[in-house]
């Protein structure tokens, strides 16, 4: 195992751990406590359900994997902040489409190789990257790993 | 850059990032929103402070960089639940713990050098470590920026 395998793995496995925890999370929440907001105010399960799909959704583009697949929620799960639109997609629906979603993002994901992981994401232009090497596909799975934990964090509140 | 110094540096502008947006979240609670619960039943704002400065204390044996420093945080905020334990410590004390410990930390993993970082924890041993590469002080780094980054998601709901 060289460095950047040794890297990739690091960060690959923090990834798939808070996926499988998110997962297994979503599958002890009913409907009903999805509906339900994590704090009195606060953003319900479901848009966090909708809002990490939509988020994940963009992770196809920025890293090469194609072009998003769910453009649908961007507006009610990204644009907008929860309850600002008509909530017209279902908890049943979002699982599913989390489901679906998520199995392809996890099959691209491992299909990529280490060292591919250190080329430029889809953001950054050829020039910039010469002096931000940092900006990197694997420092969109890092970026998109803390946000993950920091919405489990909140999810969690609902059990 | 090589990409040890690529991956050191994605990890700990992480880190740092997130170090910083807790501190900016901090200093906008009040010591009387610190005492409040994040959600009905759940832990207090002032519980996840001294949780967050207890496990952040254990990377110091973790990361070879000295003994604990605040090992009388660690029945209160590790071992035991929220309002388990009679609190005696007040909000206005764990931000003073906080702040200096947290300058302490950063300066020491300021300090460590890009391939320091690929070498193992102290929680693994060299037999485990020839097989496990990945057991280095990198990611521990990574591990605590997912916990941090876990209750930053909570914390922001006092607000």
């Amino acid at each position: 195992m060289n460095n950047n395998e040794i890297m990739v793995k690091m960060v690959l496995d923090r990834w798939f751990a808070l996926i499988a925890r998110f997962e297994g999370l979503l599958n002890t929440l009913t409907d009903e406590q999805l509906q339900k907001e994590i704090a009195p105010g606060k953003n319900r399960g479901i848009y966090l359900l909708g809002h990490l799909i939509a988020v994940h959704d963009d992770m196809l583009p920025l890293l090469n994997f194609g072009d998003k697949m769910h453009t649908e929620l961007n507006e009610p799960f990204i644009k907008s902040p929860d309850k600002a639109t008509l909530q017209i997609i279902e908890a049943k629906e979002l699982r599913a489409i989390w489901s679906s979603f998520n199995a392809i993002l996890t099959k691209k994901i491992n299909g990529v190789q280490p060292e591919e992981w250190f080329q430029k994401h889809t953001a950054v232009s050829p020039e910039d990257f010469i002096n931000e090497p940092y900006r990197n596909k694997l420092n969109i799975l890092i970026t998109r790993t803390s946000h993950l934990s920091y919405h489990i964090g909140q999810l969690v509140l609902l059990g």
